[in-house]
């Protein structure tokens, strides 16, 4: 199974699945497509040779069968590795880390367009300045904290629903903004950025990252230069 | 079981788990908030009472239990209720109608802005200047079209996997707006509109619509009065 994504520096979405299939060690190739919005471009070009969606991650089977976004290919990984804890073993925590995701691949429009991530940027200035003057990036903050503490409140563990699971991935490049726009959260939902910053999926995900070395201007509304 | 809903004619969320559960005749109490934005509203504060969510549709356990997000709600009826083909029973039209559902819930968001669902309306000369002067509605439209062919191609049957499933329940709204914005499509499609519009779940949930006589302003950018 290869798995597509964009640049590991700047695509969120990419980053879910990567780490939701590193964290539970399932084998992939990873295929990576460097980002370039140029209609016409050889990454617009690899992604019309295989589907008409137009967007990374793809999840791609042996046979050449397509499966694209990141809800999907959490709950196929899911369905095709009953062996892992993808989603908690609890209907009632399982339905619980589902609307979470779900909020989270529908909502937060201000905090993902004012705050796109940036793993290799130092963006705490911005970031301040932004929260200054954006009523709705305060508001999507205080969501995503309320999120986090009322799951860590029930939790038995540093993740959201107790062992690390596909919840936990899809809150990871969030984990990023708040850390790189420096983003003041409250103490359990602060100690859950050091838990995601700390395990070794999301650790993989970011010297990868930061190995890349590679200025998208279209990415970087507050950067000349890395 | 308690689905907790907006206004029938407006709420397109709210139109995906309904028609599901009415599909497939799972029994559900319907609590119907009257839509008002207004801070403190009493929307709102009914809301405030069962989650911090803040949204409509929720679907509420006897025991209080609230599962939000469409999605979410989707998967765990599918888990709930094995005996139906929610999802399709093909791993792979399983995972295909995953894709499809996840990138409605995130996409498509000129045809959501520009044309909100409003079944009592015919708003068909607005759908015809939004087309000519919106390219990117039209590109949202190219893609729901292509998403519906591909799937129909694919299909033993007049809905997306063969028998109606949630991938249908999900894109039931879009056929409202589709028709009621007069918005055109391929032949291919143009059935599979029909074929949504012809079954029972849709139609009850139509009658209702109609039946409300409910002119919200906020979700009225285009008419003064019903």
């Amino acid at each position: 199974m290869k798995l597509y994504i964009g640049n590991k520096n700047y695509s969120s979405w990419s980053m879910r699945p990567w780490v939701l299939l590193k964290a539970f060690g399932i084998p992939f190739e990873e295929v990576k497509l460097r980002f370039d919005f140029t209609p016409g471009s050889a990454f617009y070009q690899a992604l019309a040779a295989l589907t008409p969606v137009g967007k990374v991650p793809l999840m791609v089977e042996d046979d050449g069968f397509v499966i694209w976004d990141t809800l999907a290919i959490t709950e196929t990984l899911a369905e095709q590795h009953p062996e892992h804890a993808i989603w908690p073993r609890g209907a009632r925590q399982r339905a619980r880390a589902r609307s979470l995701c779900a909020e989270m691949h529908a909502g937060f429009g201000t905090l993902r367009s004012l705050c796109p991530m940036n793993i290799d940027a130092d963006l705490q200035a911005v970031g301040t300045r932004l929260l200054a003057t954006e009523p709705k990036l305060k508001a999507d903050l205080a969501r995503v904290d309320a999120l986090w503490s009322e799951a860590l409140a029930a939790s038995d563990g540093p993740f959201l629903f107790g062992a690390f699971s596909a919840a936990d991935a899809y809150f990871a490049p969030v984990v990023m903004r708040v850390t790189r726009y420096g983003l003041p959260l409250t103490a359990a939902a602060q100690a859950y950025v050091q838990a995601i910053e700390a395990h070794p999926a999301v650790q993989a995900f970011v010297a990868d990252a930061l190995a890349e070395r590679d200025f998208i201007a279209e990415d970087e509304p507050y950067r000349t230069q890395a």
